[in-house]
């Protein structure tokens, strides 16, 4: 069902795919990648960037400082009725390792896959490609009506990939200005590829870097070996603890505040016809890794996880070299579900980190971070609105989905702005985000601008 | 005790120490890295500069390639006499982390240190130092005399500090060219700053690299964690389990063939007086790390060890990367004693690896290699005279000890050429070899020499 406003926009948003697109590939060809600080100048380029398109399309948009990459505020006050507030963001994750990508990752390029059209490159899925569906929506609305239904503000962080440490303070400092009545967040994905999602559980995340220093240095591992700590067998050990036979996470008081699943939510995830062998298949594996007893649906979308990013000691290069290392380092996240404290389990990490530590080793906890999980209030009626919209747009009805990832800026939205947010998001599974040859497939950069624009018109009269 | 023969060589040595340092510091220049085949022809000029060298001396002296790093072999046949074979290699360990060097390491110069004058740089004790005092002694005696007083032959290797792969092959094949009455080795260390040492216990060495891999490619933890297997963790697993909570090897039959000290050999350390807490201080430590009930003598000269020399898996980055890594990689190596079997050790290793492995991992390893450890016979009455002619040059009487450390040239002798080996070196403790600064002492060079020609001196008597 399609109204009379939105028909000659999604019209309009067909005619245009092609410019949408060159606009998507100037976003993307800046690196800004957000946690590598030889990137600063390049996050600055991508905010302006933003700030010229949104300028472009009529929006009152300016770039804010931070102590980290600026904020991108922008808002469009002709419209009536409801206030809505997109979030995205600008930066990405890095590109190592690069050997690993068949193209330059920011010489982003159409490619023909055995499964459609893709547009490949750093950012394409995460977030840029997404986030450009709304704007791109808004400036095709704006160029068939003049003026947006209803008023629209956009916000754009740089550090969504760096653990955002200038968000909240951001947050806290311009309430007034970022209010509205709904955020609408776009880093979300699809269930599957014909069947749009409104993400409504998100888990929280809490992550630390560990260093175990044992020798002063590094030593010859005939002269020490045996007698001096191996500070990669501290390591080891403490890691290999984390998890017992089951695959449940040992720490004291993970589970406080893990909720079991309703019946009727695990009866709607059923039905949702999950392909947990397809879903483990398409990564090379075929056995779910996970807490025994669990289905890999609720193991990423409403169990709490504790997972090794990344670890390193000693001698890592080619060759052999007999070394006994000084120092071992791992970073170490959590997928947090319902209500744990995510300063509850990094306190406990850290129990487990020091009742394995050896009298002569020192440990140092490095970047500690966290973020509650968030749930969404599906009883608001622009849920259902906009539940339909995407059901219009898609082959098959949306669905209210959970989600691995953490999105934290859903929970600072509830508890600083006291707004409810809305995440709806094309991604696909095999977007690769985070990893080489990250992609997003044209049918959703097409599909999802035309999603919001539907989104929009229903929005406008929820 | 100098003998007539001795006495004007010490003089000339004292009286060109000067010259001599200079040599070594042109040797020192080259980067050798065996390891790293970026430095493949670096390797090449030093066995060019040592063949040099010694024809200059008057030996005849050539460079053999191998598919590896080339040999260096020369002969002078104009002594009397028993023959001896003089081995060291010219090849160097790696200098990473480089920012930890006070300064580049193949820029060698002389430094004041609290403990007396040292030369810095990549290879000053492990081995081009170390080789140099006998190459020096025998200039000396050249100088001196016009011949040495025994047949003396030289063997130098350049993958010495990568696992020796054409060594075996090249000794078999020159194994008559090759062969001698005794053969010198320097490449151990003093017992402690005034006392020198006869090696005559050795420890083999067994090592491999372990790849360990899980899904096809780095994955988004929010999406994937819990459900996919992290190899990072069913590496952390596979290596935590290798020692039990008594500082023991877990392997299946990993003590087959380590014997007990005699209480003979139990005493002579005992008196030797060695400081297991100062040992530890030295480098940041203060618990022994071994089997409970060792001590740390024990542990580094007669004690078999599991190390971890290095271990990476996904992101190791500055900054976070929630991935969930594909792959997991480490180096692990063992010190072998008395008749333990390096192929079953790899095999045990194997076992416990496969038993560890969940059914949707692989795993490859490798480069696997093993040597046995050796036992000097201390019998020999050449033993006996160096250790009288060590003891005319140092402050306190040698002693014959054991070494951490693997040195499988000493097998090989006596496996493939049926000769048995002398090992006699001047390095120290603080000489971080294979670690950043390394070091030889002025006096270690100078007395090495000194010490060179009294040894060589007695045996042309013994």
């Amino acid at each position: 069902m399609t109204s009379d406003a939105a028909t000659p926009v999604l019209a309009h948003v067909d005619m245009h795919l092609d410019e949408s697109l060159e606009r998507l590939k100037g976003l993307l060809r800046i690196p800004s990648i957000s946690t590598d600080p030889a990137y600063k100048a390049e996050c600055d380029k991508a905010a302006d960037w933003l700030v010229d398109e949104l300028a472009d399309l009529g929006f009152d948009a300016a770039k804010h400082p931070t102590p980290g990459h600026p904020m991108v505020v922008a808002q469009d006050d002709e419209g009536e009725g409801m206030h809505l507030l997109f979030y995205g963001h600008y930066d990405v994750q890095p590109v190592d390792p690069l050997e690993l990508w068949a193209r330059d990752p920011f010489d982003p390029q159409v490619e023909e896959t055995p499964r459609g059209r893709v547009i490949r490159g750093r950012g394409a899925a995460d977030d840029k490609g997404q986030l450009m569906t709304f704007v791109e929506a808004c400036r095709a609305w704006k160029a068939v009506h003049g003026n947006l239904p209803l008023k629209v503000s956009m916000f754009f962080e740089g550090e969504e990939e760096s653990g955002s440490p200038s968000l909240v303070p951001y947050m806290k400092e311009h309430a007034e200005d970022l209010k509205a009545d709904l955020a609408l967040i776009c880093d979300t994905g699809m269930f599957d590829r014909e069947t749009p999602a409104i993400t409504t559980a998100l888990r929280g995340l809490a992550k630390i870097e560990l260093v175990i220093t044992g020798p002063d240095k590094d030593l010859h591992s005939g002269m020490y070996g045996g007698a001096a700590r191996n500070p990669a067998h501290v390591l080891s050990k403490i890691l290999a603890d984390l998890h017992d036979e089951n695959g449940a996470c040992t720490l004291e008081g993970f589970y406080d505040g893990v909720p079991e699943l309703s019946d009727a939510q695990k009866a709607q995830w059923d039905n949702l016809g999950f392909d947990a062998e397809a879903f483990l298949n398409g990564v090379g594996l075929s056995v779910p890794a996970g807490e025994k007893g669990r289905s890999v649906l609720e193991m990423i979308w409403s169990r709490p996880t504790c997972e090794v990013n990344g670890m390193t000691s000693g001698y890592t290069g080619a060759g052999f070299k007999t070394v006994l290392p000084s120092k071992a380092t791992a970073k170490i996240s959590f997928r947090l579900v319902g209500t744990q404290d995510p300063k509850a389990v990094l306190k406990a990490l850290e129990a487990h980190i020091k009742a394995r530590m050896p009298a002569d080793c020192r440990y140092v906890i490095n970047e500690p971070e966290g973020s509650s999980a968030t749930t969404m209030p599906v009883e608001n009626p622009a849920f259902e609105a906009a539940r339909q919209a995407l059901s219009d747009e898609w082959p098959k009805p949306a669905a209210f989905i959970g989600c691995g990832g953490s999105i934290p800026i859903a929970g600072h939205f509830q508890t600083i702005l006291g707004m409810d947010s809305m995440l709806i998001g094309f991604g696909n599974d095999d977007d690769q985000i985070h990893s080489p040859n990250e992609k997003y497939d044209l049918t959703a950069f097409h599909k999802g601008i035309r999603s919001w624009v539907r989104v929009l018109d229903a929005l406008s009269k929820a």
